[in-house]
This record gives structure tokens, sequence and C-alpha cells, in this order.
């Protein structure tokens, strides 16, 4: 459990400098950093509509030779999806290399981290393809996700096949959720099973709702909620804030923390992340969900170093 | 919220006593109560085997002129429906008058107790033809529920049309989860957007797990589990413990609590029921989920006034 503490910052301010129309402190912040994390939604874009003057912020971080990550807990899609969305609002140049996203971030733990032995480490997937890609381009094996023979009716005979096993694999080892579009009890079934046979439990985030369309809808932790309250566990969730995922981030990209900037919109996934992975600065922008009251107010619990209108202010 | 405390017996007992076997007691224990409510699985039977002298046990009491209600949390099903288990169970003569579900519960609850005002007064259901058949009964309308149209893939214009209300029903105002076979993306993003508008909401019970085949399944708890999680609200559930059922059995049964016995395999819904609901007996039967070791430990939370091996032990 994480310490009850308040989280500054990074880099030991205690007041978020405001940046927006300071052409010589943002300058001095730039140069401050070599690399920038970025979340996406409520940063680049807003659902699909792009915020003012991103490409060219993003070219102007590029001139300066600024490394640039793009860290989103959207599990759905696969970084190679992630990139062809890049470029459908209008942000060219982005490579599938720079995506960071949470099913990525979870393939890695599986991989790289964790490593179950063979054959036990197979995945039983509550999630999209974006998980399954991911999954792949690490040789993981797995099984659920989008097949369709899974989102099919409950039947009587089902419930003996899950309780004696023939609807089981036996090689099954980890249980993975994250957004599924098509939940089904058949799958939550499996996914209890799996866990009651000791199969170990991640998600991929755990964000309650997923904005759309100007409202909110279930989101990933949501979607999982079933599977937590039916098993009495807990997920290991490798997405922001979860430092599992700045960890893998740092493992593949080899850089100095103290000369790197999370940028976000929300303080207690994107700012947190930050804080907490010890990143050289924070910057917040207020063009989605967090607003600056809640980090200028006495006593706020999460206060990044800077923070701007938004994104494109950072042009000067 | 509810104080923390012990619950002890009813009719003021603090050691329970153990009747199998010992006809005496059993006789004097039998005459204190003229009401007898009866949990069903785990009392009468364990998934579909029904438990040793159960019929003669029901008859026995009958003879005795005990009023018998068989309650239970189970909200897939009607009281017709249950009615019907009993006979295939091999238990005959049970009216349907006589079970008191989880889904009749929220259905007297919403007609008689919460009584919204027309036009807004319809319910959103997530469950199985057990709710609407209820619902029906008290002659509250509802959608949603086994409606085959909620079971489809969302679609992205669903996003926008659930946003902007096109997809909603202006008349619910009351969003009623249960155990739902067949939950769906779609269902649950609708159900989100009604809370969000101020729907009430209710849930038929909250058991985090069903048992089935000797194992357990995620329960109605669990299936509700993404709508509380996505809107952050806790519904008011109306299956045991909550006392909201206890009252709705006696406006229909009319009887004196103090001659009122709770009979049930579970500690922290059935004897925890009967105890808040101020019954003058509670008899624990060994015979489903709770173990003797759970009431007699010393410090032990909930405890029952009597307890027997299985509920055919009072046939003496």
């Amino acid at each position: 459990m994480q310490t009850v503490m308040n989280l500054v910052g990074g880099g030991g301010a205690s007041t978020p400098q405001y940046l927006s129309g300071d052409k010589p402190s943002i300058d001095a912040f730039i140069d401050k950093f070599d690399v920038f994390l970025f979340d996406c939604d409520g940063v680049l874009w807003s659902g699909d509509h792009l915020l003012p003057q991103i490409p060219e912020t993003i070219q102007m971080l590029r001139d300066k030779n600024k490394r640039l990550v793009f860290v989103t807990n959207n599990s759905t899609k696969s970084r190679a999806d992630y990139q062809k969305k890049f470029t459908s609002m209008g942000i060219p140049g982005i490579s599938e290399e720079e995506v960071f996203g949470s099913s990525y971030s979870a393939a890695i733990y599986i991989s790289r981290i964790l490593k179950l032995p063979e054959p036990k480490n197979k995945v039983f997937v509550l999630g999209e393809s974006g998980v399954e890609m991911e999954l792949q381009s690490e040789n993981v094996r797995f099984c659920g996700g989008t097949d369709p023979s899974l989102r099919r009716e409950m039947q009587p005979s089902d419930f003996q096949n899950v309780a004696n096993g023939s609807l089981l694999d036996a090689d099954v080892g980890i249980v993975l959720t994250g957004l599924d579009y098509h939940p089904s009890y058949l799958k939550y079934a499996l996914a209890q099973a799996y866990l009651r046979q000791g199969a170990r439990f991640l998600a991929t985030n755990i964000d309650s709702s997923l904005p759309s369309a100007g409202t909110l809808f279930p989101g990933a932790g949501a979607i999982s909620a079933p599977l937590i309250q039916a098993s009495g566990q807990e997920p290991l969730a490798l997405g922001k804030p979860s430092q599992a995922m700045m960890d893998a981030i740092e493992g593949k990209f080899q850089f100095d923390r103290k000369r790197a900037c999370m940028v976000g919109d929300r303080l207690n996934t994107d700012i947190e992340f930050g804080i907490r992975g010890g990143l050289g600065g924070t910057l917040c922008v207020l063009s989605g969900v967090s607003q600056k009251e809640e980090f200028l107010e006495k006593g706020a619990k999460v206060v990044p170093s800077a923070y701007v209108d938004g994104l494109g202010d950072l042009l000067g």
C-alpha cells in the first residue's frame, strides 16, 4: 500500500509555475529536460478533436532534439493502432516506437519481468485486440480476448464444465484484464476459475471511467470490477500511475529520470505517475480533466511543478 | 452505515444451542415460533441435490400450523419460477405466495415504498426475466433487462447517442441491477448515463458470488460492480441482509417478529438478516457455507440462537 503523503512537483518545486505567456520561463523549463512523456487524451486531443497548435509544439520539441514518448492507458489499441490514430488526428511523424500503451506495458511485464516458466505461462485475456497484438509482439501465448466463442450465452453445462475444469486451458498462469467492449458471463466465470487455481492477476490499467463524446463511459477498472469482486483479489495494474509502467518505459528508452518531464491533464494518474517516478518535472495541462484549483488549493495532494492552459502554449 | 457491533442470536441467547439429536430442546425451540423464514440453497438443497428429509421436515412444520416463507436472494427467478423449482427438487406443496425473492422485494420497494411520481418512474433493469416478471406483477414499467437489442456490440455511434441522450428513455428514474447472465458494455453505459442523470440506484442483492456445481461463480454483486465503479455510487440492496427486505416480508405476511425464526446457512446474510430484524430466533444449519467454528469462537461477530447439522434434524 502506498504511504499517505503529499506529492509535490518533481524537481522540488512547492508552488507550481504558470508558464502560459511567459516565454523566458517556458524556454528555461524546456531546457531542463531531454525527455518528455506525454499523456494523449486531454493533452493532444479531446475525444476526436485535435487541440490547438499540437503538431507545431511537437515539431518545436523535435527541433530541440527532445526524445518524445506518448504514454497512454488505453489498452484497446496496440502501438500500431495508436500510430495510425496520430496520423488520422493530424499529428504526422509519430513512430510506433514512440508510443507506450498499457497493453504494451503489460506484455513487457509478463515477458521480461514476470517470466513464468513454461508451460504454465499462458495469459487469459479479458480485453480487446490491442492487448492481443502487444502480447504477440512479445511472443506471449494467450487465449480468451477477442475469441468470439466466449461471447456466447452461458449454458447450464458451462457451470459444470468450468467447475470440472474441462473448459479451462491448463497452461493459463496469468489473467490479464483491460477494457473489454464485449464482456460476458462466461469470460468472467473462466477468469474467476483461473484465479481460484492460482493464476497471477494483472490489469492493463484500472481507470474507472473512459471519457468519450463529452461524457464518461465505463473504463477498464469498471469492466474488471466483477472479477475483483468475485475473486476478492486486486490486480497488479500496469498502466499509469503504476510504477511498473515507469520502470518498463525507462527499461526501454534508457534515460536519466531527472532530465525527464511527464506532461498530462490528470493529477491522480499522469502527474502522480511522474512524481512517484522521481522525474525532474511534471507539467499539468488544463485542457483536460483536472482544474488548477485542485493543485493550487492549500493542502493539495498532488501538485505539478508547472502548468499551462494548453500544450500549444509551449510555443511561447 | 451500520454500527460495528456483535450480533447475537435473537431472543437474547449468548451461546448457540445445539439441537441435533436433542428432541426435547427441538420441540421447545419449534414451539417458540409461529413463523419460519427459510433460506433455500444450502438449507433445503445444495445446488441440484435435495438435502436429507427436507419434505418431511416441511410437512412436520405445516402439521404444527407454522407459517413458512422461503426467502431467496436469487434474482434471476420469479416466485413462479421458484415454485416450479421446489416441485422439480422433490418438495411438493409450496405455493408461490410462500416464496419471497430479492426481485419481488425490489418490485415491492419500488411500487409500495419508493413510489416515484409518473412519468419518471420507469425502471432500467440490468438482470434477467425474474426481475421483469416481479416488476410486472407490481405493475411497474421497465426497459432493459432481457431486451435482446441491448446484447449487441457497442458501436462508435452508440457513444454519441448515449452522450446526447437519444438512446435513453426519458421516463427512467430507477436503475435496478441484479444477476445478469448477459452483461454488455452498452447496458453498463446506459445504466451509467441514467445514474448520472439522477436515477435512483437499487440492487436486488449484492452477493459477490453464486455457488453452483460445487464452486463459486460471479454473483449479482460482481455483475453490478462495473456500474458501482463507473458511477462512484452504491446501490440500495433489497436482498438479505438488507432490512428493506425484512420490512417488505413483514408488510406482506403481518407477523410478530418475536414469534419468527430465520433459518439459514450463511452467518453474514441469513443469520445477520434475522438478528438485525429483531426476530425471536435464528437457526443456523451446517449443510451449507458457514461452519460452526465461525460462531463458536470467542469474539464471533454473528452468533445464531441455535444450530443443527441439517434441517432434517428438526424431525428429532
